[in-house]
């Protein structure tokens, strides 16, 4: 059987686009062999033109002009990799009035703009995917979209930003401070000259929004979702998880019970023996638990040029086989569905780090504070003074996120604290 | 929009066929709401018309006459929960014929005798999915078909059975012998009275013809992949390897490079950091290598009811909403496809454990033969000798199997040697 011919655009021929573009050619033809499709790239959209002939594309391929594209009637998929929020938004947004299916791996705008996105694929009949958006190499949107059908989610936990779980890698293994190991990932190119969207947990959120909406069937704006970066981890933050058992980790979570969801992205101390704390450097993972499935994880590279392109073309190829596309079973929404709470409280243990004056009745007067509000301390770690301050270091108990700040304000107004240096919930 | 009604049958209501129908109705509303599946139960066929009726199933449903289900018209999508071989595949023989579209958990059957029932499903525009046949909720093969086109896969490392991973477990983390360990998985209902499928390999291998297969894309028949259950597995091998930093795991092996396949099932050294040795329990977990992707792994439940469950229902799923079904990229049978060679021989570094009698020579002899046959040492654990003879233990460097095995053989026959204890490769 002859294969079916797919002409394929891509907007942005960067890391990702190039990685795309490398395995349409490089793999042309097993895919021709092992999945019937003859991708051809038509049309590629980039200014820099010499990047794009330098990899192999014909001059005469090669536009700034997205109408090009748009008005190409040969054109079946276009793969967009150019990120951010605009002009891949409004490009997308013609690509998909004019019928055509889009392949995407931009967190950022689908984090943002899927609601007004979904609609334009839906009324035009065009197919939109993004599982290359979330966790590079990882199967995990298709996982639950095609494979977790049967099951209720009611816990999603990931390691899903490469550049947080790298710093957070090198500072337990090599005892780095903050500062070094951002720096090292940044001559690596694991982080961004400007580190803001990986470091403060602003493209973990995304990727939690489009994830948590999947896996609860329900709209989680990313505006209505918890954000808590890594930049306060200390290395004595490090040090004292690892005294008590824990590794410390960027954790996006997602919870439902009811019609109550947590959806949170914050430092978390995992324990040892869990899962995800073996998941070390660039790789990111994935643990779901469904009311029959039990726990799922998928693991693998989250980002990357090699393993973000494998998705695409896994994309590109899922779509092309399809006469018909399917979208999302709620309206996705920059508000919560009616009827759906988006829980602004939660409860969790706490590791607390504080400095006070080393003297006697200090420890009192802070477990008193955090009695009366309800926080009950586990185990206690006071650690050396230095001169006259001493630093105190506990778990608590399962206590709830309010009753641990109203305390914690409290405390920071006896007299002997001097400051409240950590607060890192803990699994 | 109105859900889309579909018409299932259930060809034995055991376990896990119990378990399917324990999703089907306790999820029922949320498919509806979340796939536009109105899925209904509308026959099942059990000998034993009691357990069925307990679970809630009407009686008039009930039938031991397959043809009730061939023949019905009504009848979309039948889920073989039976297991064995016979009669289940005449069942889906017939099932197929008459159009119908096959879910099934079996691997012994899809292991056996896949290459007689797809043509037979191609003939007649049937769909024949089984998910639910490897790695139980683990979303493996919808994996590998529908998220790994762009790759090349190259390595493919499972733990995939979850009966001889807790006896391992149990070996490792509390001492016991192997027969105990046994003992008590067959108390939990973890194996089977006659273990044999398990303990002796023959179900990874089943699977690992599967998903080599789909992974590869090309044909490895069962009976082409190297067996060796963990039946010879003893307390003193579990604590060399704990000693040497590694643990021992009944690993499914499959590598391609070229047209050259490897295909083996067999104890395994892996080493304790390795993503694999974490994998405790009745979980399962599967590491490909792609090369594009690089590493992914999946973890979960390799069985039982709810999770095996899962896996059938999202096939159900996955199927109710196609109105073409997808077949294999190769045909599928019961020898390897021309041009491609499903290697005997491989290499590996290897554990070795010999008795000998305590006198100064011996390890001079073993390591000449081992040299002479291109087999060279790594690390020795000579142990503590018991009366006049001495247990030597020792880690070879990479070697092929057939170099250790003629050398073994050689070393067999030295006078000095009494036995050679235990051979366990390594990763």
């Amino acid at each position: 059987m002859a294969a079916k011919k797919v002409n394929v655009a891509i907007l942005g021929l960067g890391t990702v686009g190039g990685g795309t573009y490398d395995i349409l050619t490089q793999n042309h033809d097993m895919i021709v062999r092992t999945q019937g499709l003859d991708f051809c790239v038509r049309r590629v959209l980039d200014r820099d033109r010499d990047r794009v002939v330098a990899r192999g594309v014909s001059p005469d391929a090669v536009t700034c002009n997205i109408d090009d594209i748009v008005n190409d009637k040969e054109i079946d998929v276009v793969v967009e990799t150019m990120g951010g929020v605009e002009p891949a938004g409004s490009f997308i947004a013609k690509l998909l009035e004019s019928g055509k299916t889009v392949v995407t791996a931009n967190k950022e705008l689908i984090g943002k703009c899927w609601h007004k996105l979904e609609p334009i694929a839906k009324a035009h009949g065009a197919g939109l995917y993004f599982e290359a958006s979330c966790v590079g190499g990882v199967p995990i949107i298709r996982t639950l979209n095609e494979s977790m059908q049967a099951n209720h989610i009611c816990e999603l936990y990931g390691i899903i930003n490469g550049t947080t779980n790298y710093i957070l890698t090198k500072m337990t293994e090599e005892g780095l401070s903050y500062e070094t190991a951002l720096r090292e990932a940044q001559q690596l190119g694991y982080a961004e000259f400007n580190p803001s969207a990986d470091v403060d947990g602003f493209d973990a959120v995304y990727k939690l929004a489009i994830l948590s909406s999947l896996a609860f069937h329900t709209s989680i704006p990313y505006t209505h979702i918890y954000r808590e970066g890594i930049t306060r981890i200390t290395a004595d933050d490090i040090k004292s998880a690892n005294e008590l058992g824990y590794v410390v980790k960027l954790l996006a979570i997602g919870r439902r019970e009811g019609n109550r969801i947590e959806a949170r992205v914050h430092p978390t101390f995992v324990p040892k023996d869990h899962p995800l704390a073996s998941v070390r450097g660039a790789f990111n993972a994935v643990l779901l638990t469904g009311d029959f499935v039990d726990d799922i994880m998928l693991y693998g590279r989250g980002a990357g040029a090699r393993p973000t392109g494998s998705a695409i073309v896994s994309d590109v190829v899922f779509a092309a086989k399809r006469k018909t596309h399917e979208y999302t079973d709620f309206a996705v929404s920059d508000k919560p569905d009616a009827g759906m709470e988006i829980a602004d409280d939660f409860t969790s243990k706490y590791y607390i780090a504080l400095t006070a004056c080393d003297r006697a009745g200090v420890l009192a007067q802070v477990a008193k504070i955090l009695g009366d509000c309800g926080v009950s301390i586990g185990t206690i770690l006071q650690k050396e003074g230095k001169g006259e301050h001493a630093t105190i270091t506990f778990l608590t108990h399962t206590a709830s996120e309010k009753a641990v700040t109203e305390a914690l304000a409290r405390i920071e107004k006896l007299e002997y604290v001097r400051s409240i240096d950590s607060l890192v919930r803990c699994l």
